[in-house]
């Protein structure tokens, strides 16, 4: 097995806020990400995938492909959006946390990696700033 | 004279739009960053003050202080919020481009800085993404 | 299972040095880091918690939390110190490598990441130049 | 057991050029890699060695003898070189792609690193560029 | 003045080397970058042009157009191209070093960046490792 | 003109401490800098020379020569040693601050640099930190 990671970049607005909570609630829940009128981030996403290097090509997954298939499926999206109001598949009422993220980020592309042939998608990591980053395994774990 | 240079870091949200004009027109000119719903950057900011070094302490000026200046002025007043809305001494109307906010920044630490001892404000540079940063000299130029 | 990873950074000087042993032999398997008056780094110090994100909060854990008890039980007691003298948790006569520090790290903080919540420490990752960090996943190894 | 790291750098030139297929083909295949005048990188090369620290030396391996073997089995042999032609360990006819190097590169410094005492080599990891990286675990996988 | 700067990355091959001269005496001159059969880069390309911000946009430049010009007049014609052989507008027998590709690159964007507006060209710098890089202001030097 | 900036790396231990000061007062101006058994940091070097390029090697100057210039005469000298006590020719009394060590950098390099060829030394740039910097532009400043 061989792990091949790709890196995109993206901006986008967001804030974690309840609308039922008071501001006070948000505040002491959430901190500074609740401020009602939003802030953002320069989002680094890395997916790396998992397989044999082919025989004749050498590559486990050829890395545009990849690249194609983050930037449709995630990054045209979210490039720029609010997560919060714009991308439709932000569930309402779920926090655009990091972690968040990462299992909506997960579901949107998986398909279409497993799919192009042997290789499979094996983790997305999300960085946020440069102090803070999540990562997925999937939802059957580190493997 | 010697250069010395303290980085501080912050989230913000922000838009380049123009309430009067449609969003054609808009994302014409200011292309995805016009997004009515906001997007957002991890800033990196970069003060830097010119001087002679301190015959005793060898200090051009105490970092400590100057990042508490930038802290103050700049970095407590708009981290985590969202530059068209909540910062009060954003003109209305006025875009916050990296351009626009480095004039606005200037002003606002260049007294502050300058009153400390013999060291001046020479430079304020903003970095928005990883491929965009600009600098700022002050409204007498590069020196 | 979802890894959240917070990152702080503290300066502090070290030797590696067997006061037994003659600067030759220091010299010979401790190399220039060997140095009877100290050298230093820039440290940085990566802690990676494992859990589900909250079903309200989306977080695995407050990354805030976790930062707070990354600063009181490490950062603000090795900052700007000299792990060989000034840090009483260090054993004397135990030689401040990466390696040593992170095991030293991971006890100070696993009981009180554990004791918050669902999330447990799953590992810490300390860099100590550009070209040298090392990763420890606890007593009981990588899961 | 902990992980140690060491990162060394090179550059080199590379293509990724099947002869018995058309510029055509080579291009629908590799893109821009395909180009039969090369094109290169700024390779970044970590190893990672898996241990107990030594109880006196509270090494895992001492670092320097790391970057001895990184650089004699494979800097040495690589930098300002091409991977299609000058380095004779490169099969001819396999593509130097970033995942295939990892496997060539295992193969060169497993014996080498597990030689010297306990610990043993865990992972390569290869970055081409600041957006493609891949990490290899050895034929028996990752553990 | 204020001063926008953008980042544009590419990858290229070059060598330094003399024909007429013997593989010894280039060894002696350009050291391992005279190897015949190329060696290359991850090259960082920053353009930094000067102007003031308009009154309407905030804008020096749309860093939109700049890119497109870095693009079209550099990236698109360099990247995973070889310097010695592919790119027309080198001339034979000019070694490709930073220097000298910075002065080309000067003489390929000015016009385009001058001509869109009151903002004119100021500095390239070109970053070809992380231990080296150059910077050109133009043939009437630094202003 | 053109500018070549080439990097180097030391570690290195300080402090900022004046013996005739108690520990408060020390504390008070220094602060935690001043901590008597020292700190250190990752130092990273930037040298840049000014100067035309060779019509036939394209070089301002060989970028191998200014870093054997740089290893020589500051790295080796300084690299996992202590400013305060190790090394020679930072006078009794003078704090290691970034400022002042640069105005030492310069001196010690500028006749090696200057004597090579027409390029003269420009500037000296070290960065203590991520978040510090100073530069230095010689006695008769920025041209």
């Amino acid at each position: 097995m061989l792990y091949l990671t790709r890196r995109e970049t993206f901006n986008a607005a967001h804030k974690l806020h309840i609308a039922e909570w008071s501001d006070e609630k948000n505040l002491a829940v959430f901190g500074k990400c609740s401020n009602r009128n939003w802030h953002g981030h320069n989002y680094e996403l890395f997916v790396t995938v998992a397989g044999q290097p082919d025989s004749v090509t050498g590559f486990v997954m050829d890395a545009k492909q990849l690249s194609n298939i983050m930037k449709k499926e995630i990054v045209d999206q979210v490039d720029h959006q609010n997560f919060n109001i714009d991308v439709e598949w932000v569930p309402k009422g779920m926090q655009p946390t990091t972690e968040n993220l990462l299992i909506l980020f997960w579901d949107r592309i998986e398909q279409h990696i497993n799919s192009i042939g042997e290789a499979k998608l094996y983790s997305i990591r999300l960085r946020e700033t440069e102090n803070i980053y999540a990562e997925y395994f999937g939802p059957t774990g580190r493997k």
